[in-house]
């Protein structure tokens, strides 16, 4: 790996798997093992997975909000180590916990810290998303709901 | 700057400006001007701060949390920007929008994205905290106070 390898392969991996959908592309980009360092809220947090289990955490991940993207706002690269900052944008197409589908336009943000392994497989990360604004978007849209007028 | 400069003074910035609260020291460490690119739940967010606007964000968010401290888990440092993925801790002293002080220990996890001017002063930042931890922590306090038996 020489620098600036583990910054393209992310940006290939955040497109392909988390945006697209195209799991099974996690063979070639995931490590034997990916440990959830730290993502308050994400139901793996704590857990090393391996690359099933994996795959299992983005199909669930991305079942309520089928057309997701994550667009990337900065890249850093430093000591075997990938830290992105990103935008998120989906569509509210399935429940989640407290929520049912709304069908909602919904926009997020966060960062993360990426680990690799020798070989620069992606393996584990540190992350923290704004998890607040989701809860404060949906919240609008059921109150939206209940104080429409029925006719 | 040569490599690592940056890191090890955005560690000190942490330390002395955010923790300790030394806020005269920003007049080291911080460019004439300030931009806060994005940082969902600042008052301060969209907005170009000279430095002593700068002082006053620091002042006023130290306020309720006067023991406040940013502990770092890592640093990377690329083109000039430094990412920092920290963890927080801090108790809450004083009233915040929503929640009057509370006493209670706190924690929260956060990632941030520095900028520096050509001189190596701290310029902006990109951020995600966690809120909704906190939410949830102040929530389960005033839960917590208003089933409290009455004798």
């Amino acid at each position: 790996m020489t620098f600036g390898d583990r910054k393209r392969r992310l940006a290939a991996f955040l497109d392909e798997v988390w945006s697209e959908g195209r799991i099974k592309a996690c063979d070639d980009y995931c490590a034997d093992t990916y440990v959830v360092r730290h993502d308050p809220g994400d139901p793996w947090e704590g857990r090393t997975l391996d690359r099933e289990e994996f795959k299992a955490r983005v199909a669930q991940s991305r079942a309520p909000f089928p057309d997701q993207r994550f667009h990337i706002q900065s890249l850093l690269e430093d000591d075997g180590k990938v830290a992105v900052a990103w935008t998120w944008t989906a569509t509210h197409r399935g429940d989640i916990p407290g929520f049912p589908a709304t069908g909602q336009p919904l926009v997020m943000s966060g960062l993360t810290v990426y680990d690799f392994d020798e070989s620069g497989r992606i393996a584990g990360h540190w992350q923290v998303s704004d998890r607040l604004s989701i809860f404060q978007q949906l919240q609008t849209q059921s109150a939206a709901a209940v104080s429409a007028p029925r006719s």
